[in-house]
């Protein structure tokens, strides 16, 4: 019975390309159970960093609409420093490359 | 008295680089004021997307050693364009930059 269910779970990590879900990459059942697992979170994040870009770059926007409305600039430079220094300091090189690809979408199309 | 909290706002918003605080890039406080409250939010997303990444970082690249400590595949590609998909569909071409940094990153060193 143990057996059998684990053929069952070799076969399903096996598979590629027959469901939607796709494969482990691993025949081994234990390994690809906990793989699964940890795609669940893995998910659940992504689908709030999806969340908050958008909420964030809306946010972003409605800060410089604000001020352009107000005669004020279109960009303030100190502030958008002061970003990517925070990335940088807590993500490294990426840190950079996703504060910068959050700016420009905070500032909306040009 | 409501003149000079205006003055007072007003300078504020006018400061550039005299306190760590940066300038809001206006010299209207009722902006002034709509803007600090926006960047309060946008401060809290930030520091949300940069733990969640470090968290995503670490779950991806588990994945990744339980695959190969099973004799399984390094990575999954099925799995890395399915993400790149999602993020895709939800955000554009910035969700693709997006993706390709957060694979990179859960790829973790070569």
């Amino acid at each position: 019975m143990a057996e059998q269910s684990g053929n069952t779970a070799r076969s399903r990590a096996g598979q590629t390309g027959r469901n939607a879900a796709p494969g482990f990459g691993t025949d081994e059942p234990a390994a690809a159970a906990r793989i699964a697992a940890i795609r669940e979170r893995i998910d659940e994040i992504d689908r709030t960093l999806i969340g908050l870009w958008q909420e964030r770059a809306e946010l972003s926007q409605q800060v410089g609409a604000t001020r352009m409305a107000s005669g004020g600039t279109r960009l303030v430079l100190s502030r958008e420093r002061e970003i990517l220094e925070r990335f940088r300091q807590s993500l490294g090189a990426d840190g950079t490359q996703l504060a910068l690809l959050l700016l420009r979408a905070g500032r909306g199309p040009l």
